[in-house]
């Protein structure tokens, strides 16, 4: 009898501990790397909102389409775009073959770090640069450069490998809006391609949600075996008036979560956030990250060269986007 | 004592029930309007072995790509594509705004529904015709004018509604695969927007999953109200070595399933199946319509203009493309 007492008590305890446990994860922070304040607060009862199938707010799971700007939205663009840094790596890489670079601009400026000098090659000679290791190669050749890269190079100022740059607190908000049935895309001015060779590892995005900048493609069975080849023309640029394009291309509905950090997302998070008419009543929200935390990441917005943000956050106010403070908003910045 | 044993007695009948109803349901048919055969053998081995966790062919859910064309694959597309016959209906509509169109090719063939005069204007005729109801449109006026067509037009030799000539036994298929844990999309030569406006309600394919030929489109603020324009220049012909592109671009990965009816889906085919490598060792499943029934549908293949079928089936033995006769596999075309 003491015996089946004790093992009641025993039993009674353990559920007990059970229903706490469960009780305790359902309670248990989903952005812990979000100070308490205004802008974890919006994004708490925003998501809690479209969820709740009671309420008026809500919105089926098939509409919870959030689309996120990639390069200083979910990891760092600075001093410049990494994209362009693998490009620069790979002239340097392959000087060998090229030896006239040395005397040839603009790969000239890029073998001797020199910013200026490649800023002032304009448009075209970034084209050149973009070319040597963008296009006329297979897919799957480019795919294998890049991730190579990745494994190995490392960031000029921090040291870090490229993909321990990427924002832990966005990381979270990405995984909270998944589990509450949304669909992530990234939508960025970057190459898609490029983005698809680490957004599933590092972002949990699979390549069907990656929508980026696009160069033409053809198709062709090469020594019998099917292959894509990377033109040199561009399909789309992703970036600006772009974006709403890339979205509607790709995803074909229209977003209810919108994030960016420049005047590249300005478009996307019109697009996404402004009413179409006196019936539209669906919650949008718009979210821009502001880089203001130079001791841990960079400073920068109204005169940066990489990540201008000046008429998108002159917009913000007023279509009431909310604006994060890197530096008093987020616990941590890089994943540990 | 008596009632208790009743109960008891009763309670074990209800869970034999249950049981028999969950094994009857595991073992239905999932594909009753396809005859048993070897078409239907194959389809149902090729799901089997790619989703046994413990066999040799296993493949992981995230892979199981399958992508299906759409005119003459999933729906009919005789005597001409449901989407030439919107845009000449179109054009008969808005004959008021312009009676010019009376004495001018190739409106004056379209209004006379006179097919041999529409051809002799060659594609510069049919972009024409293309033009009026796609472009310079915006994106919910085109949507909106699409899904009142599916409405109200009725083909012009079986009377019915467009989307009620889809194929019973490819909707089947789509479940099974999904039931499966496949990702399913159309790949069409046909139009992104027009394949949108119905393939969620009629396939079960969100417009995620559509890709398909594609206009130029530009976003603006219009009247303060977000607004994608639709334009007249062509982004991509999602059409023979246009489809491993569009397939590339949309989804990013090699599907392991591809299905088609004609020489527009040869190079999906080829993309989809051929090995890269010798150690590319993934199942994979090539499907061909061949529409052999002139008396439930349409019988055509080498010599027809529309879903020419030629050079696909003449690889599709080497290839092991499974080639479903429409006639002899298929016990029901429409649904009921």
């Amino acid at each position: 009898m003491k015996t089946q007492r004790r093992f009641l008590a025993t039993f009674f305890f353990m559920c007990l501990s059970l229903a706490y446990v469960i009780a305790a994860q359902a309670q248990a922070d989903p952005l812990p790397s979000w100070k308490e304040g205004p802008r974890k607060t919006a994004l708490l009862n925003f998501v809690s909102s479209v969820t709740n199938s009671q309420g008026d707010q809500y919105v089926a799971p098939e509409e919870r389409v959030a689309v996120f700007d990639n390069d200083g939205t979910l990891w760092a663009e600075q001093p410049l775009y990494f994209q362009a840094l693998y490009a620069f790596d790979q002239i340097k890489a392959n000087l060998d073959t090229h030896p006239e670079w040395k005397e040839t601009e603009p790969y000239k400026s890029v073998l001797n770090d020199d910013l200026d000098g490649i800023m002032a090659s304009g448009m075209e000679g970034l084209m050149k640069i973009v070319g040597v290791s963008h296009t006329n190669i297979s897919s799957d050749a480019f795919t294998a450069h890049v991730s190579e890269w990745l494994n190995t190079a490392r960031h000029p100022e921090t040291g870090k490998r490229y993909t321990q740059m990427v924002y832990q607190p966005m990381l979270e908000l990405l995984d909270y809006l998944r589990a509450n049935d949304f669909e992530v895309y990234i939508v960025s001015g970057g190459g898609i391609d490029f983005l698809r060779v680490f957004a599933e590892e590092i972002y949990g995005v699979p390549p069907q949600n990656v929508v980026g900048s696009t160069l033409e493609a053809r198709f062709e069975m090469k020594d019998g075996v099917p292959t894509i080849i990377k033109e040199a023309e561009v399909n789309l640029v992703d970036d600006k008036a772009g974006k709403p394009v890339g979205i509607y291309r790709h995803i074909g509905r229209r977003p209810i979560l919108a994030a960016g950090n420049s005047d590249g997302d300005l478009q996307m998070l019109q697009y996404t956030t402004v009413m179409r008419n006196a019936e539209d009543s669906t919650p949008r929200f718009g979210l821009i990250v502001h880089h203001t935390d130079a001791k841990r990441e960079y400073a920068y917005d109204r005169d940066s060269h990489i990540g201008k943000l000046d008429k998108a956050l002159d917009e913000a106010d007023a279509r009431g986007w909310v604006v994060v403070d890197m530096k008093k908003d987020w616990s941590v910045i890089y994943p540990e």
